[in-house]
């Protein structure tokens, strides 16, 4: 077999075969085959797009490129969540305790913050000592005494995904459906879970800005779930806001405790019982989402959730006192952006308020920055919300005042106001898709 | 700018600017930007096209990343012809000589064999003592002194075009309309031509099958020169039987000495004419094409073209007793490949015969391979010929018999009989397409 002649198939438009797809894949990641070679397969893939079949041997070869875990020592069903990213998403940090409380096993490897959407290892982070990097056995030690871990990609996890991820990165592939289909499952099938609900955003804030991507890169996940025997269902949600209202790694551990010991916004809290209902109907603990959601919602209530989050940062090398407050950084300044005029929100630009936190020390712009966990921005008005005249739409907290009235104005533009009010608020939960 | 967003708006259909081009090109060439990130590009470009303002702006680019030559001094109108290759295409030394003769300057840059293709430097170069690597000053005078000379592409020369199709050559992005057009372009136009005639082959033999992308690739060739200032005109041509009837280095010298002389194959002898005609005519020597002709076959007849030839073959180092027969190179031995049954030509894989040929020695199937002038085939039975069993369809001239078995099954497959005779003989000049 020659790299160059599945290439030409590729691009014609052909059907690859599993062998081939698993030819430069794993050849890729051997160093045999060169980059070049397969950026070009990459483009063809997200211009001519890929079968059902080749989707899942990409992602079977991406999931077989390196170490499979293996919790089945650990008694209970292993289920994880994974979403797409957003701003203010930081519902891993909520659901995670929560299905732990009830019974789930969460081996959860997370990413870090990409472009405008935060990571959930860089809040985690935030908490003074907590530690992301846990070697394999001291992950399954956690996962095994809590219930849950919530820990980075090793490298000997789907090494063929880091390789092709910095590829796609820098070749302009990264948008195509087949691609992240591979590059999520792999990763997250990796953790040997039985079960994966997937919270696909939709909206301003969200990677896939329509309704139609987000159905298209759902059904492409359950289906690839599915040949690979994995139990999966989508949650399409809605990002055409933030989540909540703290963007900013500690203010978002801030407000997961808040959600944690029954307090918080209630969009947020709405959200996390229904992922985590379906995550306990995936792990057969619940009979159905209803059943699933009262469960939910009494781990929550009896402060169950709490504790089994903070048993975790313990765990982990994080300090507990988080939950007392005063422990987690935060920003030296804060400063509020007021409206310059009467109106309703209408839309908010929620991937430019979430630019706007990175801007001001939250995520990165560039792989070498180095995070500020206090910086972030809390925003104050929602859709919907009537605003009047000098009031304040969103509170910034900074360290570095270099870059304020660009942030400033950043968060003026992603406020669109109207005279009237809007007919309804977005629905949350936009649809439940099933394989 | 970054190389990944000009990816990602070609990725996504939109048109490129002529400085994003020139950035990608440039930075390529200068080793600035890396292949991997080129050849997503030449693959986004295989599936999305470019426009006729990117094709010149390609094209431009690649002209413009090496040396332009000057031959302004030399008096008279400079035209080159160029052929997209087939089997047994050798007009150029025809040609060239002939329009030469008849007032015209051709500062003729050809390339090696590719494929099944044989390629004008290889079949000059078994003449003894022929020498196709003159440095600029050398290639300056024989043109000045001749009026016409045939050397090879040196390092000064396009660059980018090197660069870039030794990456296509290797991520399946060689079939591009705009890339092929920007490749042939950028070279030709390099000699510092005001006018050029393509002789785009259409066939079994050629690198395009169907008459619809043989017209495309010379529209968008026609297109782009007359935008970068270039007359330019089109003959499409048949390439469904090899040209004339010897394939092989030394033989297609053989042929084309033959034609000089007044005799050799009618085909052959015609297209020839009518390119030299061309030639003329965008040079305003002749005043249209049937005038262009009759001074093409005046230059035969009187035996000027051949002498022109004999002095070029002269200046370049080359044995001018080529002529008197002898110092040619010949295979030691023949083989004749005879039909095993009765009827008539009806078809021939011409790129079989190519190929085979290539296998005897005439070609290389690896880049290192060394070329035997003498191998090759000579062709008995043409379309819509009479076969009786037992007669030869095709004699093989070779050195090495380790795969004679091999080539003469490919000789017998190339044929296609039929019980009744064609219609008619296929169009020789299919088409004439102007700027």
């Amino acid at each position: 077999m020659r790299a160059v002649d599945v290439l030409k198939r590729k691009r014609e438009g052909r059907e690859l075969s599993r062998e081939e797809i698993a030819f430069l894949v794993n050849g890729f990641t051997a160093g045999v085959i060169p980059d070049y070679q397969i950026s070009a397969f990459l483009m063809a893939v997200c211009l001519r797009g890929m079968t059902p079949e080749e989707t899942v041997a990409l992602t079977e070869t991406m999931l077989r490129s390196g170490a499979i875990l293996d919790f089945s020592d650990v008694t209970g069903p292993k289920i994880d969540k994974h979403s797409t990213g957003g701003v203010g998403d930081k519902t891993s940090l909520i659901i995670a305790p929560l299905a732990a409380a009830a019974g789930t096993i969460v081996p959860m490897i997370s990413g870090r913050g990409l472009a405008h959407s935060g990571g959930t290892l860089d809040k985690l982070e935030s908490i003074p000592g907590f530690d992301v990097r846990l070697d394999e056995k001291r992950f399954h030690r956690v996962v095994s005494d809590i219930g849950f871990a919530m820990v980075g990609q090793t490298e000997a996890i789907a090494p063929a995904d880091r390789k092709l991820y910095a590829l796609r990165d820098v070749t302009a592939t990264v948008e195509s459906f087949p691609l992240i289909t591979g590059s999520i499952l792999s990763k997250k099938l990796a953790e040997g879970i039985e079960g994966l609900v997937l919270d696909v955003k939709v909206g301003s804030g969200a990677f896939m800005k329509t309704r139609e991507d987000a159905e298209t890169l759902a059904r492409s996940m359950l289906s690839t779930a599915a040949r690979l025997g994995t139990k999966a269902v989508v949650l399409l949600t809605d990002m055409s806001q933030p989540l909540g209202t703290h963007v900013g790694n500690a203010l978002e551990v801030e407000e997961s405790l808040a959600v944690l010991r029954g307090e918080g916004p209630l969009d947020l809290k709405r959200l996390c019982l229904r992922l985590t209902a379906h995550m306990l109907v995936l792990g057969g603990i619940a009979s159905n989402v209803d059943d699933g959601e009262r469960r939910a919602e009494e781990e929550l209530r009896s402060g169950r959730g709490l504790s089994k989050f903070l048993d975790m940062v313990r765990a982990q090398g994080g300090d507990p006192r988080i939950a007392d407050g005063g422990v987690l950084p935060r920003a030296h300044a804060q400063k509020e952006v007021s409206s310059g005029r009467d109106g309703f929100v209408d839309a908010i630009d929620t991937e430019m308020l979430g630019t706007a936190a990175m801007v001001l020390g939250a995520g990165r712009e560039r792989v070498d920055d180095v995070i500020d966990p206090g910086a972030g921005l809390v925003v104050q008005k929602k859709l919907g919300d009537e605003v009047r005249t000098g009031e304040p739409l969103v509170t910034l907290h900074y360290n570095n005042d270099s870059r304020l009235v660009e942030v400033a104005e950043m968060v003026q533009k992603a406020y669109s106001l109207s005279h009237s009010p809007r007919p309804s608020a977005p629905e949350l939960i936009l649809a439940v898709l099933e394989q």
